[in-house]
């Protein structure tokens, strides 16, 4: 307890300063108070002050000079904040959505190039030698070494866990409210399958990942995509008119730290999208894919926070914070269990053994707690160089977003420049981006690129991100 | 190669010895010839020799007498062979089978009861040890340990040896030709998302496995069960018919050791249904997921072996061999290949990474085929001990299957006999069974059961088995 409440007061304290540097109120060079007089004025231990400063030099927001303090280093040359509203027409362009999305993918796991397009965390983010252990573990623990099937819902100890962990968004889940998945785009899958079938029509965020709209599409759905914050997410009067109108059979909406967007939804948006869709009686899947990746004090909450009737299917996976090739996620169906449970028996009978019982145990040791601690660290971190990088080195009409968390910037650029022919320009530079075409199936965000930073930040990085800027000048 | 030439001699001796006592032409009781004989007439070894009678007695075909000899000991008071063929009259009874299977579901875990009922092999079958190893040995050999994704096609060692291992049925495959899943089921599930749509039909054997049944209802397909022969399987000119009449949008059927009929389809049923599925351009998915496991000296081909125009898809697992709870199973797609690698792409991003790993080094070992040995010479003499033990304490008029190999026996009671009352009463006994009402959407195989004798043979079993004869006999 004592651990958690100094983290809680550190993490206020360096929130706080983060604030005044990212306003401007303090400035590059300006001299920050004495770690003793963050003591003082705050009553809190020297090491827990000085706590505060390192988690704030971690991030290169800040410097340590010797024998004379802390300095603001970070650049707060602010380009323009992204927070308009996208406005999809839902004009069919599907055929060249699918060109674009194969072309990007048969670059995507080329070795050698610097991987912005990627939406998957860098080997160097997971604790791999900690994964291991819990594998070599659970072949002792188990009886059967996980040889023989798990039962259809999932390994019991994995969904314990995950029901416990949601805690840190508000909810009460039990394990039994748990079904596994194998990850969570497969757990999206299973929503799908078991809750509209072709010719039915899906509402979604627009722009939105694209592996939603691949899916979508491979089972014959309509996409709706429907206008978007990139601060607060989807227009609920937009998403209101349609169920009006009754246009639309489900809604997928990913709830925090959206990909690509970033947007993540503030609570009261959050209880009155549950409290329609609920109305409506059309149900609601929540990708919370992102959730736990958070750079502020808090989890956000989730959809699955205010749902009172079991009509929202909160899905998640570990593929973005331990190990993507585990295949490990899981869905909350609330009042579609059976259905859910009946799909996954019949589509894959079980998910692997093995790695859920290791994650299972990884999570019961605590062990995910600290790993998030320290990637939800280094991802800041690392938001912040590359935001302070795109300032320093794109175009000034460039627009970028400011997420609170997650993997991805969305980056709109000068309206002259096609992001495609960017992608083109930058891979010849071994650099891999992902153009904005590619998460519509409408002719829309040609002048848009999303960029991971889910990656270790040096030089080399900051080099790419530097000549994208540069390609792009070229282009405009 | 020494040693395989000398492997296929003892097999061949054994296998004709086999079928004259299973022919009824020698008798319990009847002295074999001796070892000596055997050695000088075939002109082996007297080890070989020896190891003839070796693989017949741990069948319990025949027995040692010291000082004496080998003698018969098989019982061939034999029951009627069971080589009707099944007549179904696609009449939907689909409520009522989905009734059953759930009862029969809630009850199959249980612990403590003996499963006739499980289409698995007990965990005493499986190389748990070696599995362990091979686990380890993939953490520590590969880069990321199994922490990142495979490429959507799967893991190349797994591909490349179950390619290597397509020689066993005059298969010419190539690792570029397989794509892996995550199991059998999962790999029948992408082939059927990937090639019809609801609405569409599919022809299938009768009985045929309940799972393909609910996945093809899931999917909103319609379902036809064909005549199918317990020998020979699926009868050809009844899928003419339905090819004729444009009836069928596709046909899935289970080619060797067929689940619950046992029926392995003869080479020239084989090539002739290829031919007729590639005239009419009818996909042709190929359930093959026993086909490992003969009793006879070769592996059955399958009907890939006759595919000249990728038509066929071809696809397997080590859920019956090996673990089921790996998830590991494969698709060769044939034409279909772009297809499947979306479908999979869409619904699951990729597989496992590890537990494919493991297996493909097992199987680059040799480890596999070792594994096969065992398992195949455990169930064969699982077989015959409950052929025995069904002529000695069922009723006369029972009839059953001789499935050359798979894991299954179908048996056919009295008219009178409600195979479901069976059931009920059984479980009172701690017995579980597997209806026959099951394995169809129709009201048909009331009197049928479905027994597995995937584990190990031993008194309680044989005590449960002698159980059910009684059982059945209280019923008529």
């Amino acid at each position: 307890m004592e651990k958690l409440k100094t983290d809680y007061i550190y993490r206020k304290i360096a929130g706080n300063i983060e604030k005044k540097i990212m306003d401007g109120v303090l400035k590059t060079g300006d001299k920050l108070p004495s770690v003793r007089l963050i003591s003082q004025e705050n009553g809190i231990s020297i090491s827990t002050a000085l706590q505060s400063y390192y988690a704030l030099e971690s991030k290169g927001l800040i410097e340590a000079r010797p024998q004379s303090g802390y300095y603001v280093t970070h650049c707060t040359r602010t380009l323009p904040d992204l927070v308009t509203t996208s406005q999809p027409n839902n004009w069919a362009g599907h055929e060249e959505t699918e060109n674009i999305i194969a072309r990007v993918y048969s670059e995507i796991g080329k070795k050698g190039n610097i991987q912005f397009s990627l939406g998957v965390p860098a080997i160097e983010l997971l604790p791999v030698a900690k994964l291991n252990k819990a594998i070599v573990h659970a072949l002792r623990e188990m009886d059967d070494s996980g040889t023989s099937y798990e039962p259809v819902e999932g390994n019991l100890r994995l969904r314990r866990q995950i029901a416990r962990h949601s805690y840190t968004w508000g909810g009460n889940l039990k394990e039994d409210d748990i079904i596994t998945a194998s990850g969570c785009m497969n757990a999206l899958a299973n929503c799908l399958v078991s809750l509209v079938s072709k010719g039915d029509t899906i509402a979604v965020e627009s722009p939105v990942y694209f592996g939603i709209l691949q899916l979508a599409q491979s089972l014959g759905l309509n996409v709706l995509e429907l206008p978007t914050n990139a601060c607060t997410g989807i227009e609920i009067e937009a998403l209101e008119k349609e169920l009006k109108n009754n246009k639309i059979q489900l809604c997928l909406l990913v709830s925090n730290f959206s990909n690509p967007l970033g947007s993540t939804m503030p609570d009261e948006h959050k209880k009155k999208v549950v409290e329609l869709m609920e109305h409506y009686n059309i149900p609601l899947i929540e990708d919370d894919l992102y959730g736990d990746v958070y750079f502020g004090a808090h989890r956000p909450k989730s959809l699955k926070t205010y749902d009172q009737s079991g009509n929202v299917l909160w899905c998640g996976s570990f593929s973005k914070t331990l190990a993507p090739g585990y295949r490990v996620g899981w869905i909350a169906p609330g009042k579609f269990k059976e259905k859910i449970i009946k799909t996954k028996l019949f589509h894959n009978i079980s998910s692997t053994t093995l790695t859920q019982e290791a994650i299972g145990g990884f999570l019961e040791n605590g062990r995910y707690e600290n790993h998030l601690r320290k990637i939800r660290n280094t991802l800041h971190g690392n938001s912040l160089n590359f935001l302070r990088t795109i300032g320093e080195s794109f175009p000034d009409d460039t627009k970028v977003t400011r997420p609170q968390g997650g993997f991805i910037l969305w980056v709109e650029l000068n309206k002259n420049v096609d992001a495609f022919k960017l992608y083109e320009q930058a891979l010849k530079h071994k650099i891999s981006i992902a153009p904005g075409r590619m998460f519509t199936l409408q002719k829309q965000y040609n002048n848009c690129v999303r960029l991971s930073y889910g990656m270790h930040w040096d030089e080399q990085v900051q080099e790419g991100l530097i000549k994208i800027g540069t390609l792009t000048k070229e282009l405009i």
